[in-house]
């Protein structure tokens, strides 16, 4: 078959550590596989200061020198990182188009890895210290905490789930929750848990109050809040605060073009979307929304990119010629 | 309740990758976990010379200067590895027991990791030139031999995609049959990859004929054949020999304890295998089987301490206290 050169091989949307784990992947297939992203490569990792569990590192890194050593292997291995955002993806037959506000492939597989935001909290001093005491990732940072107080902001079940995964190393837990304790709106948690929470002795719920700031010069020391019902301003210590008050898939311009649940792409094991020839990874997928780790994400990324090069063999095999 | 302090939370069954990792988050989670390993922790890493397709690397490196570095950030984390080999998984109710031929533990929850060795091929060279030459994973050297001649050793459907695989890179794949052309034995493929295979200009079949010998003395140079017809002796020069006879996952002392499939742990996608509290990751895994990539192992290693961890987590609380 004649093969035009402009058509790709694989078209990775993304380049946080799923979509960079599948350029290496695809990169080391001979596929040359161009990655589009709008930000800086390394996704959520950039927003975080230190990690630790990422295994192979052999302890503590900093986050953003290990997404920078991800981009320059996928890069040396030959993966041509595009800096844009994807506007658009229009599924075809043979080929998908992928329109970014650069320009317009097509490809014949398409790797989508758009990741998950956390939303994040709106008051002064929390944008300043994230990562420096501000965390959105429990499961992360919780280690970093051992025998100090903190807060959770957020009464969702993972907010209450987080909380008490928290008592493991925090000297205490405090939950601010926005409603009072007899509002049926204030906890919107499953029974069991927030049961469990009710009845944990390191948790301290901090009803009817609103966070005006987060305190603190290089690291946070505490909580600025504000009891609703008397207006009064309280000031609450802590070293570290966890924010879960829900994440934000990047799917918005997949709608209607692949199976999205909650706004979360729907795949089979085998990272296989509702379209042929379309897989996704990372923190963007159904099946990934419960971990949100980098980990995860890359070993996602590398199915996502071995199920891709199987869908073109028979015509790489082609263009080996 | 009142907790025994000789049941673990955590026992982690194998310290390949998979295993490695799951203690690396079950450590960071206070777990204390414990990792049975007969071997030299890292797997089939350790089969492995250079490793260039590990994320956050920057490039390749030692496969056992990577597997050292996993298992020492496990350690300094609070893991606890012991060289021993597990005997036997006996499943409770509230806690399961691993018997080992150091001692038998009890344990909330077990994940098991006990991964899948390939086939080896016994001829002499085969052993001395592994890794300098001789591979048994396409997906992880292939591209080390860039236009240069390898042969392919197997017959069965991965190992003719394998060789389909390898034309990417190879100058020229010739594939060594045991049988003779016409023989109904002679290919145990589907008949779109023999066809695919067949048609490949790149890939030369050498009919009825048995390896005696795999040459080299740094690395490989050649192997010698000998025609079953005629019993004359051949030379065929190759750089590279990849030998895809099978794999044999190391679940032997888990038959009637766990549901298997053709010897790989069934489970789900939250690696729940059929015993509650018991998770598996990695190579022995079923739905693992079709990648082999240490990557995809350690990022499922990752899932099944996650859920082992909210598996506990109601006791956990009571630890805390």
């Amino acid at each position: 078959m004649r093969v035009l050169s402009s058509v790709r091989h694989v078209a990775i949307l993304g380049a946080g550590p799923a979509g960079l784990t599948a350029a290496i992947y695809a990169a080391r297939a001979l596929l040359a596989p161009v990655v589009f992203e709008k930000g800086v490569p390394g996704g959520q990792l950039n927003e975080t200061d230190q990690i630790e569990n990422w295994p192979g590192t052999g302890g503590p890194v900093s986050a953003r020198d290990l997404m920078a050593a991800l981009r320059r292997q996928a890069e040396e291995l030959g993966t041509e990182i595009v800096a844009a955002e994807v506007t658009a993806l229009e599924p075809g037959d043979a080929t998908h188009r992928v329109v970014t506000t650069a320009s317009s492939v097509e490809a014949r597989t398409v790797i989508v890895c758009p990741g998950a935001r956390p939303r994040e909290i709106r008051v002064p001093g929390a944008d300043r210290l994230k990562g420096r005491g501000v965390s959105y990732c429990a499961t992360c940072d919780g280690y970093f905490f051992r025998d100090r107080p903190i807060v959770v902001l957020g009464a969702g079940d993972a907010a209450l789930t987080e909380a008490l995964f928290l008592t493991r190393f925090a000297s205490r837990v405090a939950v601010v929750v926005r409603h009072p304790e007899n509002d049926p709106r204030a906890v919107r948690a499953s029974a069991t848990v927030r049961r469990r929470a009710a009845e944990n002795p390191k948790i301290e719920f901090l009803w009817n109050r609103s966070v005006e700031e987060i305190v603190g010069d290089a690291s946070v020391t505490g909580l600025r809040l504000r009891r609703l019902d008397t207006g009064e301003i309280e000031e609450v210590p802590a070293d570290g605060v966890f924010v879960s008050i829900g994440r934000d898939p990047q799917t918005d311009f997949l709608r209607g073009v692949l199976e999205l649940e909650d706004g979360y792409i729907v795949t089979d094991e085998r990272m296989r979307t509702s379209v042929a020839g379309v897989f996704a990874a990372g923190d963007g997928r159904l099946g990934a929304r419960a971990y949100s780790q980098a980990i995860v994400a890359a070993g996602e990324g590398a199915v996502a990119a071995l199920e891709a090069e199987r869908y073109v063999l028979d015509e790489l095999v082609g263009v080996a010629r």
